[in-house]
């Protein structure tokens, strides 16, 4: 029996997945070079499906790394001098600080506890801080914050860089790139892909730091793809370095087929499965949604606390055949949390509402 | 028609690549938390196999990153203060001398021309250099640095960390780890699987050595990927970050059938079809071995300087379903470049000789 997996990441593999894999095998793409013609066909296709998708301007380049985690990295080193700032509410946008500590960036932070959001018109910006790093799905706790806030974030400040964590919510927030510096996801998430890529999306002004920043004798921003690099290579749809093929002609083909069904289908059908959850939720005696308020309410990764120990409720559903995520770091034996990726049914959603109501 | 790749990576798939990753789909693998006993199983039994074909003591770990091009950033950053000293023959020697100095690490070089090797005896290693930057075989040049000559190295310097780049060679030369402190490889070469995983082998002197820097306020060790993190999630089986678990458990599963053959024979076979190459271009009126010292011929990446345009060879080997690399950098008109991994066959080898014969 196949299981059904509900987890926030690595999540179901998209429906289209093992078809796209067989096309790979049977076109040799794992042996070409990444310096043919037929690799940067490849590599524009992806990037030009991602464009599509999310709305991406020809401002922003659309580059590949190792993963998500990685772009924190390279967005600290190539666009922060000083001082960075961080809205903090969970155990990954804590990592955003952390990452900025280890590299001795001056890290401001406004924290919150987990399961609690930001709203722009309470959120102090440091006077000289360079960049702002948000998070617009929370994935440790099931926070977002709305794009409307994040964008006025930028309007408020728009002499500072903004970074939005869209590591497992993309393609669902309609983010304005026209106020969006840079921006980053993994593809094991809402893309319905294995691990083991990483999408940094980024501007020309973000850019034009990393070029100031690199004349600098007193800092680095690092020697493996740093940014100046990266987007040179991105011109002529290359990378530096030999890139994940396979990733990537997985994620522009993934991406077609959102864009076939269109972006405004998949918000709206995000939001209605996540009411389906949330609803359940809210009617059961066993559990209640972690995130009070609804603005917060992360519509692709749901956490519900669970009146009884939540390792009895991962077992009792995954003898139906049903994987849903643990509660995480603190939250581990209370909480259970639900992904709501586009790779997940509406068949699906109800199967495990159901199991819900009866565990 | 299926083409036979010898490109020099992405190079060839392994003949069971297409099985593995069958039955990584058939058991849902692409969708475990990488936080299971599921994935540190799966995880352990990789480790365990690539201990077993490279020999690597339980002194070292064995760590996973994006690329070999991301080791290079990674020994840097974790295991050298202020010097380090870097043999350099060709385009990828080279970029690893470039990141250090991207760094702002105090570099030293001793170089020289495409096509020529090094051996102990004559390197002098400057008194300050605290890693000595070695390649055993130059993907760009097809030359390579006997195993000997860098435990020699290393028998000379025992204060001094030496780091092997082994990517375009492993599991093919035989490394002594008591004699070498890191080395690193990437999947897309020798191991015949797509790219997009970097394998980083690194002991605990590099590790006393990066815990030391990360005291210090004056550089940075780095905030993804660091050593110290690495290594105590790596004593756990997990990475930091997600990892790339479709591409760990190919590589075991590739392994595991390499170990199946024997490294010994899996080395004789690597010098047997490399002699056959070898012969082939000695004898031909339209080729000749570009390095000419028969102890620095890689035995991995052929290297022929071609009478004719390159491009015309290319393409005449290519209309016989035979896909070959072109020169590197400056002789991209005039060489070919033929890679011997175990993926390909001798009964290949042999048709690819007779091709060129007949070019």
């Amino acid at each position: 029996m196949q299981n059904i997996y509900f987890t926030p990441g690595p999540a179901a593999l998209y429906p289209t997945f093992e078809k796209h894999i067989k096309s790979f095998i049977d076109r040799q793409l794992g042996s070409i070079s990444h310096r043919s013609q037929q690799y940067r066909d490849l590599h524009r296709f992806t990037v030009e499906q991602l464009r599509t998708l999310l709305s991406i301007p020809t401002t922003h380049q659309v580059l590949f790394l190792g993963s998500a985690s990685e772009a924190w990295e390279r967005i600290l080193l190539n666009c922060v001098e000083h001082e960075s700032f961080h809205l903090v509410n969970g155990s990954f946008s804590r990592k955003f600080y952390d990452y900025a500590q280890a590299l001795h960036k001056f890290a401001h932070i406004y924290e919150k506890p987990m399961g609690e959001g930001f709203d722009a018109a309470e959120i102090e910006v440091p006077a000289y801080a360079e960049l702002i790093c948000t998070t617009h799905n929370e994935t440790s706790a099931g926070v977002q914050m709305k794009p409307a806030d994040i964008h006025k974030l930028k309007n408020r400040h728009p002499d500072k860089l903004i970074a939005v964590d869209m590591v497992s919510s993309a393609p669902y927030p309609a983010l304005d790139f026209g106020l969006v510096d840079t921006a980053f996801f993994s593809v094991q998430k809402a893309f319905g892909l294995p691990a083991g890529l990483g999408v940094w999306i980024v501007n020309e002004a973000c850019l034009a730091k990393a070029e100031r920043l690199r004349q600098y004798d007193s800092l680095t921003i690092g020697a493996h793809h740093d940014l100046p690099t990266l987007w040179k290579n991105a011109e002529k749809n290359e990378t530096p370095a030999t890139p994940n093929v396979m990733s990537i002609y997985l994620l522009g083909k993934i991406a077609e087929d959102l864009n076939r069904i269109g972006i405004e289908t998949i918000r709206k059908e995000t939001e209605q499965k996540a009411a389906i959850l949330y609803n359940t939720l809210k009617n059961s005696s066993v559990f209640d949604p972690f995130v009070t308020e609804t603005r917060h309410q992360s519509q692709t990764v749901v956490v519900a606390n669970t009146r009884k120990d939540s390792s009895v409720v991962i077992s009792n559903l995954k003898g139906k055949g049903m994987m849903v995520g643990s509660g995480y770091g603190p939250y581990k034996g209370k909480q259970i949390r639900i992904a709501n990726f586009p790779a997940t049914s509406f068949e699906q959603i109800d199967t495990l509402a159901r199991a819900l109501n009866e565990v």
